[in-house]
C-alpha cells in the first residue's frame, strides 16, 4: 500500500464563468467540487492505476465531510483521514469560457493544534507500518510548526518505509535534516528555496542539506534527477496543451510507485513524466488520460548527465 | 410575526485578497462565511430591530446545513426553511485589499422539483396564517416556473396578508397579475423589466400590470413611491460612502415593517431610506448601523410629487 499525506486537505472548487470581468458580478455556470490537495491527487493517479493507496492528513468541519463524501467514490482508495476541530479549506478555481484561463483562490485551511497534531502522528505511525512509500504532499495548515514533515519522515525510516517529499519553502527546507529519499520541487519552488538559477545547483545544494535524491520539474520540459548514482535527464517527446495543475502530483505519484516497485531510475523517470504528461492532457487534477499515458511512457527519453561517481 | 422567503438561500462567502489578478493564484486571508440570499438578508435586518420574524425558503445540502447553523445565531430569528435534495449555492465575494472592490461569483442554487416546491407551499400556507406581512425576495432557483411568486401572493392574499415583492424579470413580471401589495425594483432592474427609462412611467406600468404600489430604489438618490395615493419622493441627506450590497434588502425590511405597522406611506419611506443609509455603512449585508440610522430616520426628507388622485 503506498501512503499519502495531505496536511491540508481541501474542497476544489471549480466555477465557469463567461469571462472573468474584476469588480462586477458573474453567474457562474458549471459547478464542480472534488476533494483536493496535493496528497489526494496523487492518490487519486494511484488509485487510477490499480494501485492499493491510503489518504491521511487532516480535515475539520462541513467542508471536511464534502471531502470525505467525495473521496468513497473513488475506487481503490482508502479513507485513512483524521478529523480536527477546524473547518477544512476551499480553492476556488474560475475558469473563464472566452480564454480558458483560470484564476485561483486558496483559502489557508484550519488552525490545528498541537494536541491535534499529536494525535495525527500516533494514526500515521500505525498506518506507516502497512506501507511500502510514503508521500507527503503540499502546504501545512495554520498552526503548525514548520518540522512537521521532518517527524513524520522520520517516523517512516525508523519503520524503513521511504519517502517523497512535494512542498515548498520553510517546509521543504526543514524537512531536509531528517533524509527524505525523493524530493520534487519544480523550478520556482527550487529557486525560492536555495536562491539557485541553475536547477543542478539547487539540487544539489538540497542534497546537502539532507534530500537523498532530487527531482526537479520544469514543466513541458521534463524532469531532472539528481541522486546518489548520477544525474539524468527525463525528456517527454512533445509538448501537449493542456491543464498543467495536476501535472506535479501525477509525476509524484510515479515517483512513488517507482520506489515502492525497486524500479531503476530510467523507468521510475519515464513513468513519472509519462503520468505527468497525461495529467497535462485531462481538465482536472488527480486524472489522467489512458492514451496519453500509454503513448508517452514508450517514447520519454532519459538521458544520463554524467556517470556515476567511482566508488 | 413578519414572514421572509428566500427561494434560493445562499452561504454568502467573502474572500479577502490583497488584490485581484486574473490568471494568477492567491491567497486568500480572512473568510467569513454567513447565511444569504435577500430573504435572509431582510430578516436579519429585522430581527436586528427587534423584530419577531421567521425565514422559510428552499435549502439543501451540506451547504444548507451550514446556512441553518449560522441562522441560529441570529436572535429573534426563526428558521423555517424547508429541506429540498439539490445543494443550496454559495456566493463567492472577493474583496481587493487594495481598493476595496468586490467581485462576485453567484452560483444558481439547486435543481428544485415539483414535488418539492408542492412541499414548500404547504408549509408556506401554514406560516402565513401568523404572519402580519409577507416579504418574497430574490431569484429563483433552477426548475421553478417563473410565476412561483404569483402562486405565493394569492395564498397570502387568501389570508388577507400584504406582500412586498423584490425580484426581477420574468419572476417579477409573471408575479403582477396576483396583486402584490408592494414592489421594490432598482432603478436598473425596473428599466430592464419594463422597456421604461423614466422611474414614474416604469412605476405605473407595473401598476397597470398588477402591482398595488411601486417603491423603486436609485441608490443614494432615495426612493419613488407610485401608490393609490401619489407619488412621493424620499431624499436621504447626505450621500455616504460604503457598501451599498445590502441597502435594497434594508429598504425592503423596512417597507415590510411599515406594512406591519400600518404606518403612513411618509413614515414607511422615511424609515426604507434610513435603513439603507444604515447598511451602505455596514461591511456586510444584513448588518446596519444603529447611529446612522437613529440619524436620517428623522432627517429624511419626503415630498409628495402630487395630489391623491380625487375619487
Amino acid at each position: 500500500m503506498i501512503l499519502t499525506v495531505t496536511p491540508n486537505a481541501a474542497l476544489d472548487v471549480t466555477y465557469g464563468v463567461d469571462s472573468l470581468r474584476p469588480r462586477t458580478s458573474h453567474r457562474v455556470g458549471a459547478v464542480h467540487r472534488r476533494a483536493g490537495g496535493k496528497g489526494v491527487n496523487v492518490a487519486r493517479v494511484l488509485a487510477g492505476r490499480g494501485r492499493a493507496v491510503t489518504v491521511t492528513g487532516l480535515v475539520g468541519g462541513p467542508t471536511g465531510a464534502l471531502i470525505r463524501e467525495d473521496l468513497r467514490g473513488v475506487p481503490g482508495l482508502r479513507d485513512a483521514l483524521v478529523p480536527v476541530a477546524g473547518e477544512s479549506r476551499q480553492t476556488v478555481t474560475v475558469v473563464s469560457g472566452d480564454d480558458g484561463d483560470a484564476t485561483v483562490f486558496n483559502e489557508q485551511g484550519p488552525h490545528v493544534s498541537s494536541a491535534e497534531w499529536r494525535a495525527f502522528t500516533d494514526c500515521f505511525a500505525e498506518l506507516v507500518r502497512e506501507a511500502s512509500v510514503v508521500a507527503l504532499c503540499g502546504s501545512l495548515p495554520p498552526g503548525l510548526p514548520t518540522d512537521v514533515y521532518a517527524q513524520l519522515i522520520g517516523l517512516a525510516s525508523e519503520m524503513g518505509v521511504p519517502t517523497v517529499l512535494d512542498t515548498s519553502g520553510a517546509p521543504l527546507l526543514d524537512a531536509l535534516g531528517a533524509r527524505p529519499d525523493v524530493v520534487k520541487p519544480n523550478v520556482a519552488e527550487l529557486a525560492a528555496a536555495t536562491g539557485c538559477e541553475d536547477a543542478g545547483a539547487g539540487a544539489e545544494r538540497l542534497r546537502a542539506l539532507g534530500a537523498r535524491s532530487v527531482v526537479v520539474s520544469s514543466g513541458p520540459e521534463g524532469l531532472l534527477a539528481v541522486t546518489p548514482d548520477g544525474r539524468r535527464r527525463a525528456v517527454p517527446p512533445e509538448r501537449l496543451a493542456g491543464n498543467p495543475t495536476g501535472a506535479g502530483d501525477a509525476c509524484v505519484a510515479g515517483l512513488a510507485a517507482g520506489l515502492a516497485d525497486g524500479a531503476d531510475w530510467g523507468d521510475v523517470l519515464r513513468e513519472a513524466v509519462a503520468l505527468s504528461a497525461a495529467a497535462v492532457a485531462c481538465p482536472v487534477a488527480g486524472d489522467v488520460d489512458a492514451a496519453v499515458h500509454e503513448r508517452f511512457r514508450t517514447t520519454v527519453t532519459v538521458e544520463d548527465l554524467h556517470a556515476p561517481q567511482p566508488h
